[in-house]
């Protein structure tokens, strides 16, 4: 947040003439939702339909297609009972937390992760457990260290593709992660949201492997619905009453128009596709020129929109490097600090799900820099 | 939600020819949003705008709106800078839960009470403590009820209008219950959801009587926008900072479409009052042809949409007497064991948000039944 406010003041102070500020510290799409959802809510509102409250999971037709994608995306059979349309991705959280932990339960995550999942779970009197995690496994938990454990803690966190690091797990690795869940008793929350932005590694959801597991998904992304806050889970059955409970009195229902306009995005395959041929070719201009600027320790940026460059021979303090490079190049990007308090100091995350102009840009800007 | 699904399937099995069910049940406006506010959505939709996040507080200009709706219809003066747009009430409740009180705090409230309050607290780990109120004191806390608590609590929640028993506390009430907890330090949450639904005691806000308050307020009840999940707090200055933290990690914002349209609907005050009124008319009706029908005594109802009704001169089992009334009078009303579990079977709740005219058919299907 701090860094967005630097870059927005950075941006409002240019003279005329200086080049712009280029935006590689946001997390959301610049694109709206696609067309189709848009009209949908449009036709929704112009009907007179009330849109008051939907039943606690959402709309059943809304749900029933969730369903429908995990057949179609992943081959997998999920039953429409089982997914929970939330108020997007944040509101699943607090939701899965609260049905699956006790107070004083210990959750573990990848260090770096993504800061909510530590703040919500310290809200809620739970702790989280970090797991140091490097480019020699891609910024990714393993078995091993799982088995390292002890004791073992009651949940384990996995996203894939991760932010900030933008790296997977490949299909074997996340099913070996979600089967020993399973069999040692450790909650699987497995943070699915940047699937559909994926580039080389196959998406594979943790609910293909796991009955326990419980799958976090949203439209912000892949969908590209930030503002319309929804988002949706896949509950294990054990948890489906809980949680329903938990969400009628959290949170009533999600968005009724939000819902509307969801159910028509998954009809929206084209634009969709073009976003992501966008985010795949910034993506592999920055991954080819990058290094050659003075970024060459970068991660595996298998999916999401981000560039997890360890900057550990330019810098011991990434949030003054991030200042530097907002004042002097002009571009903003992510300290590390904010995704992991460890090492954080080594890294800086880029993210390209700016303009692709913009994107193109940055490597030529970044080597003057850091030659200058 | 039990209720509401036997009023559905006892609809669904209606013969060809049989009257409809009344629905009294409901807790949601049947009027959508108003129409200006509609068609600044769709205004917002059409014009491509990317409808991302907004801060996590919500839009300023939104926040100002707010702001000086405390001016204008309580001659209070509240900062924009105290006031955090929220996902519906709903979602405030745990923000204001959290940033207030500690795991284990007990929060006092009035019984009957609306259930998510006790029901979020306890998910939180925190304990309600309810203090049983009846028609002397119209089903609101006294600060002699408060003297008498030993030891104090943490926090007091207090609604006027209140959900179930419509009641309200006269503006003096509300004034004396927060100058003691301001003196007293125990921090108010003030639910005034319900604030434009009234039609005689006058309105006031917790927030002009005390800077230690928290008002939770809503676009759901008088603007009538139940599914957009829209609401805001008015924040004491201590909690602003904790309450945007945990709002930026639980929500990252509410709806940003909805916050468009709640701005509109602060512009659609003839189709809000035009609502108020025909509630207005259905209370006046219910009030005086209840009593004939058989239900004499009935909370004094000062706002909202709900009549509390002593039924413990016709049964000691209100779920087994409501079940009996739907099924034989084609009458929906919700059970008062859902609102207080102590003395709720001598009690039941009509709401009188459904259509005009099922509302003015009640009393005489009511008679038939109770003299049958």
């Amino acid at each position: 947040m701090d860094v967005i406010a630097a870059a927005n003041a950075r941006a409002a102070a240019l003279r005329p003439g200086e080049p712009g500020i280029l935006r590689m510290e946001v997390g959301q799409p610049g694109t709206g939702a696609p067309r189709g959802a848009a009209e949908a809510a449009i036709r929704a509102l112009q009907s007179g339909h009330s849109l008051g409250y939907t039943e606690a999971f959402g709309l059943p037709s809304l749900r029933t297609r969730i369903a429908g994608r995990y057949a179609s995306h992943y081959g997998a059979s999920v039953e429409a009972s089982r997914i929970a349309v939330t108020v997007g991705a944040s509101g699943a959280f607090p939701l899965a937390f609260l049905a699956a932990f006790d107070a004083g339960d210990r959750v573990a995550m990848a260090a770096p992760y993504y800061p909510p999942y530590a703040n919500i779970l310290t809200a809620l009197g739970m702790v989280p457990q970090l797991l140091p995690c490097g480019a020699e496994t891609r910024f990714q938990p393993t078995v091993a260290m799982l088995e390292a454990l002890d004791p073992r803690p009651a949940g384990l966190i996995v996203a894939s593709p991760c932010n900030p690091a933008g790296t997977m797990l490949e299909p074997a690795e996340l099913a070996a992660v979600a089967r020993w869940c399973h069999a040692n008793g450790v909650r699987l929350i497995s943070d699915e949201i940047y699937h559909g932005l994926s580039y080389d590694v196959p998406e594979a959801t943790a609910a293909a492997h796991s009955s326990s597991t419980i799958v976090v998904n949203s439209f912000s992304k892949y969908f590209s619905m930030t503002g319309w806050r929804i988002g949706w889970l896949v509950l294990p059955e054990d948890l489906i009453r809980p949680v329903e409970r938990l969400a009628q009195n959290m949170f009533i229902s999600a968005p009724h128009v939000a819902q509307v306009a969801a159910e028509a995005a998954f009809d929206c395959t084209d634009e969709l596709e073009a976003n992501r041929a966008a985010y795949r070719r910034s993506r592999d201009l920055l991954l080819a020129a990058l290094p050659e600027a003075g970024f060459d320790r970068i991660a595996q940026a298998d999916g999401a929109f981000y560039i997890w460059a360890d900057v550990s021979a330019l810098t011991n303090d990434s949030p003054a490097f991030c200042a530097r490079m907002l004042a002097e190049a002009g571009i903003a990007a992510t300290p590390g600090v904010d995704f992991d308090p460890g090492r954080g100091n080594h890294f800086l995350r880029f993210s390209y799900c700016g303009p692709e102009p913009d994107m193109a840009e940055a490597p030529a800007r970044l080597r003057r820099w850091l030659r200058a």
